[in-house]
């Protein structure tokens, strides 16, 4: 034991995470265990970040929800991190009965230090002392994913969605490690929503910039946090399935091989809002989208149009949840400026193709329009980015839109340049 | 708000305890949320401990035991006080719905400071800053029971059986509080166990002293380590119903009137180990007891027969549960000292009367013991302390044995002297 399970420097350093349907019965926590213990044994220092058990976040919600009618947000974070913290006790059990050695930190024990926004918390930095001498001392490392500690109040936090594989990304930034895990339920990212085309592959790799667009445009297999995380301290991603051993999809700085366009993404959550017939003067773009900020609305696409006898037309999209809130604040700044009104449209969607190989291919935008046009599709907003163009069409249109660019561009191919 | 539910440091301060039967569901949260929300209008600081729903920890273990047939304490330990955390943010909900500021703290967080040795972790101190300023800011703060941590490694434990009872007290001692309530499933301590007596009898009140002695004896209401905690700091406890209003019993330092005997306790979960033919020699019963305490076995009841012919029997008693070890640690050493052989016989039971006029009252044990004779129940051990005698007897007659004693020593009964 003692010279097996030991500190070795010159070992690489894994940090994996896996997801709530990874760990969602006593059978799945043993399979876990094993490939955690499987990559210890061919040579790799592994922490391993863990998410509640399967629906184990919904029961406990549910059970908030039969106390209660309200949310009282401390309290709901400090429900919902029992959680976590059965899972990442019974994962080290399971890695113990396998021989290998292995212990289990919450997050606030894993020095994972967040703001204070309960349910939405940012981590601000990890003190991963605690679990590098877990490490040192030849443990396996069980962090509980999605949660956090506010150092001020030393409240505990929960993180929101995708909190888990901030954790494991941020953690193996923190450390550091050489390489991030990231075991899912599906194989990989895709040149697009499988569910959607039937020819969308899996890619073999993809750039930090491809995947920060990609997930900010919808791709939800990571968000764009966690891939932010990756690209800030240079930490490899492999995005990769719980259920075989297969290689998923390595997100990393450079790629072998440069897509001209890598994926194609789509979201249909999002919901536009026009404030039209508004006087074109200097500063009414920020007299609208200050109050907008400062409401909590993220605002995602804006497009003015030309200006029209001193009038214009200015939408924006804005996450479904956040309209109803967005068309209030739209609407007192239309009255106060004298525009003519607010629309709202929430069967917009969006359609969005990305690649690197647009930084110095063109042409790929007109391709884009031609496509859609051929298609019948009307297209409302445009709105780019070096590497990604962004179409808002109507939500029916989106699967047709998503199937026709996926065929007519070429996705995934290799540039010539 | 800020008048009605700020600090007031001339209100009571009481520590309340809710047992596992008191939150087993939604319901029986909002009502402990009411009986807290009234116990603080009424005009008290409150701090409430709270141990896990109804059945929680035992399918926290199942849990565990799907995922492995070993014990790994630390996990173990980790896995459990995800029970107490689930209670008791929910119970902090039901009482801000109340309309009273309220929050949770983990055994962690509230300074409950532990031995390492998982599972049985004893209090050692309690560092209980956050709980007063919690207080003085307000709230009613809600504590997990039966955890704290351990703070050479910072691990988080669990102190046990009875172990929120025990955080309960030892927290009202270290505040300290003028009173601490446990809420339990029955409505008091009685002078007998009324699943066995029909006409025992709800004691108004009981000496720290003798609830000692009860509790050692097998009543179960309140574990001893609990008691010694409220006897120690002088922190009266009440034990009431959480079903009803009306009062329990008080256990504190002097009751108004002296019980000749207070009550009658039976415990039918001890074996009774005897080796026999010891040579009688000075040294042998430290030869056997030392390795019993050195192998954990707690053992209770000695009784060393009068030496004949050189030889003597030494029976004494020890938990069923410890009963196998207790028999290989001793015939290791009746085989070592030459002694002829050990026996086990694990269907014994005590009785045992306790009352604090037995201190100048004499006379009770010579009627003890005619009451078993009159019975026909054979006495196979007797121990005594200046407030309480003990008989070993078969475990088949302890019932008889109870209501003999019962109807026989005018139990409650207030002496005349």
């Amino acid at each position: 034991m003692e010279s097996r399970y030991t500190y070795n420097p010159s070992m690489p350093l894994v940090v994996q995470k896996y997801g709530g349907t990874s760990v969602a019965d006593a059978d799945r926590i043993r399979n876990v265990a094993r490939r955690i213990v499987d990559t210890y044994n061919a040579g790799n220092h592994v922490v391993a970040v863990v998410s509640a058990m399967g629906k184990g976040t919904d029961e406990l919600l549910s059970l908030a929800g039969d106390v209660s009618q309200t949310t009282y947000p401390r309290e709901l974070d400090m429900l919902l991190t029992a959680g976590e913290r059965i899972t990442m006790s019974l994962v080290a059990m399971a890695i113990q009965d396998l021989g290998v050695p292995a212990m289990s930190l919450t997050g606030s024990q894993a020095g994972i230090l967040t703001t204070g926004r309960h349910g939405q918390a940012e981590i601000l930095e990890i003190k991963a002392n605690r679990v590098r001498e877990g490490i040192e001392e030849g443990h396996v490392v069980i962090v509980a994913g999605f949660q956090g500690v506010d150092p001020d109040t030393k409240n505990v936090t929960t993180l929101g969605r995708g909190g888990s594989d901030a954790t494991a990304v941020a953690l193996a930034a923190a450390l550091p490690a050489d390489l991030c895990e990231i075991f899912t339920d599906v194989d990989g990212v895709f040149t697009a929503d499988p569910r959607v085309v039937d020819d969308a592959r899996k890619l073999d790799e993809v750039t930090f910039e491809e995947m920060l667009e990609l997930a900010s445009a919808g791709a939800g297999v990571l968000m764009p946090r966690s891939v932010e995380f990756g690209r800030r301290f240079n930490i490899p991603i492999h995005v990769r399935s719980s259920f075989h051993e297969g290689d998923g999809t390595w997100v990393k700085e450079e790629t072998m091989e440069q897509a001209v366009v890598r994926g194609i993404a789509h979201d249909v959550s999002e919901a536009k809002v026009t404030v039209y017939g508004v006087p074109d003067t200097p500063g009414v773009a920020a007299s609208l989208f200050e109050p907008l900020a400062s409401a909590g609305v993220n605002v995602d696409m804006i497009v003015q149009n030309v200006s029209q006898d001193g009038l214009t037309d200015i939408s924006f999209t804005v996450p479904s949840a956040s309209a109803d809130l967005a068309r209030l604040e739209a609407e007192a700044v239309a009255s106060a400026v004298g525009a003519r009104g607010v629309s709202i449209d929430d069967t917009v969607g969006k359609v969005s193709v990305v690649g690197i190989g647009m930084k110095t291919e063109s042409g790929i935008a007109a391709r884009m329009f031609r496509i859609l046009s051929d298609e019948g599709i009307n297209i409302e907003m445009i709105s780019t980015s070096p590497i990604r163009i962004s179409c808002v069409v109507s939500q029916e249109a989106v699967d047709a839109a998503v199937e026709a660019l996926h065929a007519g561009l070429s996705v995934g191919q290799v540039s010539v340049s």
